[in-house]
């Protein structure tokens, strides 16, 4: 039933990975972010398409970055600064930046940090929407770091045995180098499922799997049956019996890091237009021989690789992946576009008085 | 039915905690363990069992921890020490001491660490149990700190799509210090369920919910039913679809960073009896104002508990929350043994020649 929630391959529009990248730099550039930054902001975005996680892509992310620079939410040339620091630790306050520009640039301070002292932490207030969490955990990778990210989200998520939303879908990024395999990259959130997954099942008239919703009273829907209009996510797990406190108490972990931690406020504090992030970069080499941690590394995913798969399966992979496999065939073939996609990016190009390269 | 898993009241002998722990210490004494040691071991035993976590108390691990100090897999007397160290890390050579004794103090290195340079963060190898895990993330609270800790087991829960356990039950645990609240103490293995509810339900008859087990080929039991004689542990989320590729990641970024980060191997390498540990700790004050995050601590727990309880629910719980409240009560009216429990204590005394306080 998941395979319903794919893009159909042949209705698709290909575009090339830095077509694409450019067009939404102008994009921004247009909105008044400087040309760097312009550059940063698209590279995460396309990343994240070329890697096949679309829902944090340019189809379901640019018209709201676009809106939030047009309606004044998101800050175009933002004074972000660190506002407190240690050797290993830093607190940013964002100045209304968006998080998928000013993450990298505290994920570099963390990764400095790192080098100089074996562990970098920052916490990042005062922000906005941050993109795929992975892009700025991977930014580790190549300086033999493992590099976490995580965000604290508007509240759309309830607490185990709740009613109300009190936690956004807070995910959790983890990338970790490897030697000759792809890197480990984990990067999910700590509710069940994404809303857009849901949005797409109402649309296609699909069943839900069990767990994944609750109706509007809070009861969690514990059956494969039809979404109901009104509904509430649960953390992952779905019921208590199922395990919900943990992906509920890992939520909580998520809102305190990168929320209560940076002093600018958790998820579900009423008008922050509400994020804050957390990033943190290991220098493996502060804690043991790094070619040796490669190696263990790649003999690690291998084992993982060769489990016996369960019946109807074929094979066990490794979080990163299935990400690595569709990043080669989408820089070589191009990144798929929607026809309502394409044409929703040609016409912010065309309101906006910018070149579309497709 | 989960409160078909719960230890009966009425027929339990009630043990005062500070009896339990010295006659635990008298009986780790007797084995070799230094005078110090071994009250710190009988501690973390013990306060497991104050705070309701049966599952890592006196009556679950006690007799693993006698049989390994008694066939020599479990060392009384390491030369334990770092091997590593930055102004932020440390790696620790456990030199097979019981984790339970070692993990404190590993902490206080990275309590110390963090004290200095912000975090602290220290991998531990060549490693034996070390109980609850919350235990060691709580020191850090005294510190005004957060801890964290995380533990490699021997594998015996399925990767997703896999029909053979390579990971561990591999829990995380955090913990955050407040201000009049009680702290956030998150602690939970990231599979599905702990092995000894299954056993529990067995002895019961009892049927188990959906997305705690797979059958022996590895096939998820998504409806509840009993459990069959031969089965595997899940990640948490149950199936794919139920969100099992999330605690299936988790566990992997547990394997890693108290695994292959120590140098000493992961979960699932034959030959090793077979833990690593990871234990962190975060100076608040190096992020942030320490009495507004705890005013702030208080105020988001406040507001949890606030929540609007779902059907059949009468308050939402913040994850720490219920361990106080048994402590409380505990410490009041003694530890509930089982019969057979406190008869196994006397058996062990017995055996060793140690007097049992009770």
């Amino acid at each position: 039933m998941l395979e319903q929630f794919k893009v159909g391959h042949d209705e698709a529009e290909f575009v090339p990975g830095d077509t694409l990248k450019s067009t939404v730099a102008g994009i921004f550039r247009q909105l008044g972010v400087p040309d760097g930054d312009a550059e940063l902001g698209a590279d995460v975005l396309v990343l994240a398409d070329l890697r096949g996680v679309d829902s944090h892509g340019v189809s379901n992310m640019l018209r709201s970055y676009v809106s939030g620079y047009q309606d004044g939410s998101i800050n175009p040339r933002p004074d972000w600064r660190v506002i407190r620091e240690t050797p290993s630790t830093a607190t940013v306050d964002s100045d209304r930046g968006l998080g998928t520009i000013i993450t990298p640039k505290a994920m570099n301070i963390a990764i400095e940090k790192a080098r100089n002292v074996g562990v970098g932490m920052v916490a990042i207030g005062n922000a906005r929407h941050l993109g795929m969490a992975s892009y700025h955990s991977m930014l580790a990778l190549e300086h033999d770091m493992i590099g976490v990210c995580m965000t604290s989200c508007p509240p759309s998520v309830l607490p185990t045995f709740g009613a109300e939303p009190r936690l956004g879908t807070n995910p959790i990024a983890v990338a970790v180098p490897t030697g000759e395999e792809a890197a480990f990259v984990f990067d999910a959130a700590t509710s069940s499922v994404a809303v857009n997954k849901i949005r797409i099942a109402q649309r296609l008239g699909a069943d839900i799997p069990a767990g994944w919703l609750a109706e509007a009273d809070g009861t969690p829907i514990m059956e494969e049956r039809q979404a109901p209009d009104n509904y509430w996510l649960l953390p992952v797990g779905g019921s208590r019996e199922g395990g919900s406190h943990k992906g509920y108490g890992l939520s909580c972990v998520v809102d305190i890091l990168a929320g209560v931690l940076t002093g600018f406020g958790y998820g579900a504090v009423p008008g922050r237009p509400n994020f804050g992030h957390y990033v943190a970069a290991y220098s493996v080499d502060a804690f043991t021989d790094v070619s040796h941690f490669k190696q263990e590394m790649d003999e690690w995913v291998r084992m993982m690789n060769a489990t016996a798969p369960a019946p109807g399966h074929d094979r066990v992979i490794v979080a990163g992946q299935p990400e690595a496999e569709m990043e080669a065939i989408r820089r070589d073939e191009g990144i798929p576009l929607h026809p309502e996609v394409s044409q929703s990016i040609r016409d912010i190009c065309a309101e906006l008085g910018v070149a579309c390269g497709f």
